[in-house]
């Protein structure tokens, strides 16, 4: 491999630019797999314009039915491919550089997808406030569009999302209840990782997003969050961070 | 192994006494490990009672907070164990019988079981139609009870929860919905099984459903049933009864 994949991620103000926890998905793999990738930042504003550019595919649909466009995507200049959504490139690079180490274990796809969806979903009753925390991290050329499309999905003013008080708190909880579910996943395996002795997908999942919840809730906020469930969830980051070097 | 595991059931009216789909994962699981069992039958208004005299543990809370106890159980002469909950009863055999067929690949507990919630939860709405359909499978002594207990947990009578017509159409709609997700999961693996060419607990769950609903759907409807999605479920019954040979 010659050039660099190149990984289009979204920027954000703090020194380190990414923040995006499906992103990280992206990143954790290609760390994992060391395999030599540069990232190139697009602001939210301007993927829809820049993808269809590029050629990448749509991950989804607007309410108005038009195609809808999100990062992470990836170009590989030694394939010509453009592959986008997490999930797909983790599967791409699993098949396209089978010597590298695997992030799908045989026999591990369908599960590993049931376990992403459900991952997902149990995080929803949390997602107001990382809404309003990803706010905080964007540059300010991007919050004109950021509160826009959100306000406009949510149906409220961004500040009525999770204001400081009962809300926020009720938010907080549910992001305890949700980690709760997790750890119960992890207490059910035989080893460390989702799969036991053997570090998966799955993990980089959990991994990517706890990166992403340390950049979004510094200090005490991630002090508290990483103790909960016996310290679990600093403890994976620390891991998943020994395992897959980002740069 | 001299004497054989006993596995409480609930007899239904059927030539063929087993009916309960969650049953159907132990019988399963003990019939792929050629494990040799024989069924007890107990109506459900008299398990609590006989599970609370053997020792079994209950496997949820009733609405009033007192222990609520389910089949499948297992009770095995060789170890003296008692192990309720389908789960736990194939972890409980795959331990204790390590030479037999595993239902759970190595690293795949926490995934699989991450799967059984998933499934449980998709299956949500089309339970009322499970349920009415169950109502024409129990014995008649056991029908006061089992009215009582649905319509006191549902808060309708059992003749409104999916009568023929608009409400009946809904909920088979939602059978087609529910096994329309599962079909994409199996569409994700890379064999014929979840976790590709691996047989695996997660197809016994899957499989226990069908074999409850061939039961439960007779005639047209099961042949409706069993042809959705590409004709997946009449074959992955047909195969899984194939690797698990039901006395």
């Amino acid at each position: 491999m010659s050039q660099p994949i190149i990984l289009y991620d979204i920027p954000g103000k703090g020194p380190v630019k990414a923040f995006s926890g499906n992103v990280f998905k992206a990143r954790y793999t290609l760390a994992y797999k060391g395999l030599a990738f540069k990232s190139v930042w697009i602001e939210s504003q301007d993927i829809e314009e820049r993808m269809k550019a590029i050629g990448a595919k749509p991950t989804g649909r607007k309410p108005d039915g038009s195609d809808f466009y999100t990062v992470p995507v990836i170009q590989d200049p030694s394939t010509g491919a453009i592959v986008s959504d997490s999930s797909a490139i983790a599967e791409y690079l699993d098949e396209t550089y089978p010597s590298t180490p695997t992030v799908f274990p045989r026999g591990s796809k369908a599960l590993i997808s049931v376990f992403d969806s459900a991952f997902m979903q149990s995080m929803g009753p949390m997602v107001p406030l990382i809404v309003v925390k990803n706010y905080t991290k964007i540059l300010p050329t991007n919050e004109e569009y950021f509160r826009k499309s959100v306000e406009m999905r949510v149906g409220s003013k961004l500040e009525d999302i999770s204001p400081e008080g009962p809300k926020r708190e009720q938010h907080w909880k549910n992001a305890k209840d949700f980690l709760g579910v997790v750890d119960a996943w992890y207490s059910k395996s035989e080893g460390k990782w989702i799969m036991g002795d053997t570090f998966s997908y799955a993990d980089i999942i959990v991994g990517a997003v706890m990166r992403c919840f340390n950049g979004l809730f510094e200090g005490e906020e991630w002090e508290e969050m990483s103790s909960w469930h016996g310290g679990r969830w600093g403890r994976l980051l620390e891991e998943v961070n020994k395992y897959s070097i980002l740069a």
